[in-house]
């Protein structure tokens, strides 16, 4: 051939054969969003394949969100990725599949689901260590509940924007400095965000939704969560430590949540599975993953936060207490129910050495400086694939914009 | 005529025609849910009635819940609300309408709408100084942000539930008492929830939704929000003080929250608007609401709770310090967009007097007794309407199982 095919994907590409994420996506030509797979620097439209093909799974790729494909169930998640890599990687389909390849940066993301639920979790001990020094320095620095649950709160869906979506510096009140109190003004101050900040986290995508009253034991993690996202928390640390007595953070977080436009399944991380850290107190059965059967609840996966393409900082997902698998029981040990779409995240992510950790507020050890206008954040990760290769986990991109911003 | 008519509702009926609430039900002979509004003791098949006279209104009334109604604007509420009125009182209707009328206790009622994001405010500030003088005992009972910021956080909306819905009670974590620790199990307790409390809230429903990046100043509070509904937030209060440092509550809360299956339009409360109370602080400009065109953003709602048939509170919603127009500004001030379907509760409604608060936890000065299985909590209100009538804001009615209920 003379020419290049999109299906020549580079061996060790971390989009390649073994990864096969789903995102979704249209086009300039056909502007319905559709189920997508990223390959290489592509993205194949698994929806025309699938009609042209006769799949079976032809309805849940046509769909505009992953949320049909992410309530099918795990057989049919299996089902679906073991066709995508046959159109991708059998020559008999080559024919049939190469004029569905777009180029990655020709198409459209879209949010690639409508999220239900969203839950914040606090399950780095490196995080919530650094986090309680600076916040609370009379105290110690972890909770006494802190090694007994993963302790997280709800956070705004409504404001979840895919990767790639501008953020506006949010306004908000915060406690003035000492010293600066108003005459007839003794209340707190009001204005955008001096400290933006953003927190590194990786986000959990429930396919299979569980009953009301029926918790979900962590044994069952893999047959209700269909995939993982990297998430930016961004936080305005001004705001939050004013307004979050007694009832936790609000506005500080509510204004925006960026997460990635590729959802990658679990099972392209099976080789990135390992042991969680030694668990130094003893958990209740529910959250007990000491057991022979849970060795491997942890995810060995590699982030970087880079802003206006520096490295800042390199977390490592394989150091948090708490697992996924942990978390999910937890959120349903009370009854609570889980939906499609319901998306958790682990809280930032935060390793043991200065240059791991997922937030500028422990980078500058609360001092600054934060994010200014027009800085570009990214936090992007990788996973160890089988036979050496990467799984790339998609970079989520955002940029600061000025308060009030509105344009485009 | 020799039968009673279901179109002569009784003079004073609190569902008469100056009331008219929304839901969302069906009939064993059509399955289909639609629209329909409560009159009486019956419920008007709106979709059924429009479709017949050819309203242009009708798609909106037949679909399937309350959102393409909600989101259609403050003018169309009030063209629908004119043509509903004519429906039920207009003589030269009553032939085309009596047929579409069904006795409320033959119906099924459904969740009016799909939640989006759920807020619950904290906004007594009766209940909050209550609450912090028995959770936080060494403490000033309001913490400092409280007169300067509605407080809230996010709630759990996958599990709101409507009116009449039996809630399991909650398993949980709680602390030990002190001298109950067992040795070599240092940790909490785990266990069926053995203090479970009620809050009485009243929730306001977002219409119109607002563009993220775009704050809805407080006087517009009435072109976004639809109705009004009344909220059970179902709370244990043993796993609550545990959990809730440093983030908020969170597995607390997130097993069920009730709401009642009639929307109340705010055009149906314009006789109950009254002026708050007395501001103690001066308020920053996007919340005050001291000046002239806001001595009315106030509810004058009356709500009652009973358990087991017997009226235990009457909490008066006139007295919360925080108006729903500011809870509304506050949540946008930071950039963060409303949906349609968006719930945001006002926190338990307590008013000054031991028999006004809105909890058990209040009532009982932190001691219980607690709900027990099998017990039926009620929570009822209405509202002064106009000529000296009763707005009806129909029951929140929920019935506590025994934990590890999962039948019908």
């Amino acid at each position: 051939m003379s020419e290049h095919s999109p299906l020549d994907v580079p061996e060790g590409d971390p989009f390649g054969p073994h990864n096969l994420p789903y995102g979704v996506f249209s086009t300039p030509a056909a502007a319905d969003p559709r189920v997508g797979v990223r390959y290489g620097d592509s993205v194949l439209d698994t929806a025309a394949v699938a009609a042209a093909l006769g799949s079976p799974h032809a309805a849940l790729l046509a769909a505009p969100t992953l949320a049909p494909l992410m309530a099918a169930g795990r057989p049919v998640w299996q089902a679906v990725r073991a066709e995508v890599t046959a159109w991708l990687t059998d020559p008999a389909h080559r024919a049939a599949v190469e004029p569905h390849l777009h180029a990655v940066d020709r198409v459209t993301l879209h949010l690639p689901f409508e999220v239900g639920d969203y839950v914040d979790f606090y399950s780095s001990e490196h995080h919530a260590a650094n986090v309680g020094r600076i916040f609370r320095p009379a105290e110690e620095p972890l909770t006494p509940n802190w090694k007994h649950l993963p302790i997280g709160y709800h956070g705004r869906s409504g404001t979840i924007v895919p990767a790639g979506t501008p953020v506006v510096r949010p306004a908000g009140q915060r406690m003035r400095p000492a010293g600066d109190s108003v005459p007839g003004q003794p209340g707190p101050a009001f204005g955008p965000s001096i400290r933006l900040d953003i927190e590194a986290e990786v986000g959990f995508v429930v396919g299979v939704p569980s009953r009301m009253g029926t918790p979900v034991p962590r044994t069952a993690f893999r047959d209700h969560v269909f995939g993982v996202c990297l998430v930016n928390d961004w936080s305005a640390r001004d705001v939050q430590p004013w307004e979050q007595r007694p009832l936790g953070p609000h506005q500080a977080k509510s204004f925006a949540t960026s997460i990635g436009n590729w959802i990658t399944p679990l099972d392209a991380l099976e080789a990135a599975r390992v042991a969680p850290p030694e668990r130094t107190h003893p958990l209740l059965p529910y959250l007990d993953d000491t057991g022979t059967d849970a060795r491997h609840d942890g995810y060995d996966l590699r982030l970087e936060v880079r802003i206006n393409g520096e490295t800042v900082s390199r977390p490592p997902f394989a150091s948090m207490y708490w697992t996924a698998a942990q978390q999910l029981a937890h959120m349903t040990v009370n009854g609570a129910s889980v939906r499609t779409g319901d998306l958790y995240a682990s809280g930032t992510v935060s390793g043991p050495e200065p240059d791991q950790v997922g937030s500028l507020l422990e980078l500058t050890k609360g001092e600054g400086p934060w994010l200014a206008d027009g800085d570009v954040v990214e936090i992007d990760g990788w996973a160890p694939g089988p036979h050496g290769v990467r799984i790339a986990l998609g970079t989520v991109t955002g940029q600061v914009k000025p308060a009030g911003w509105t344009g485009q």
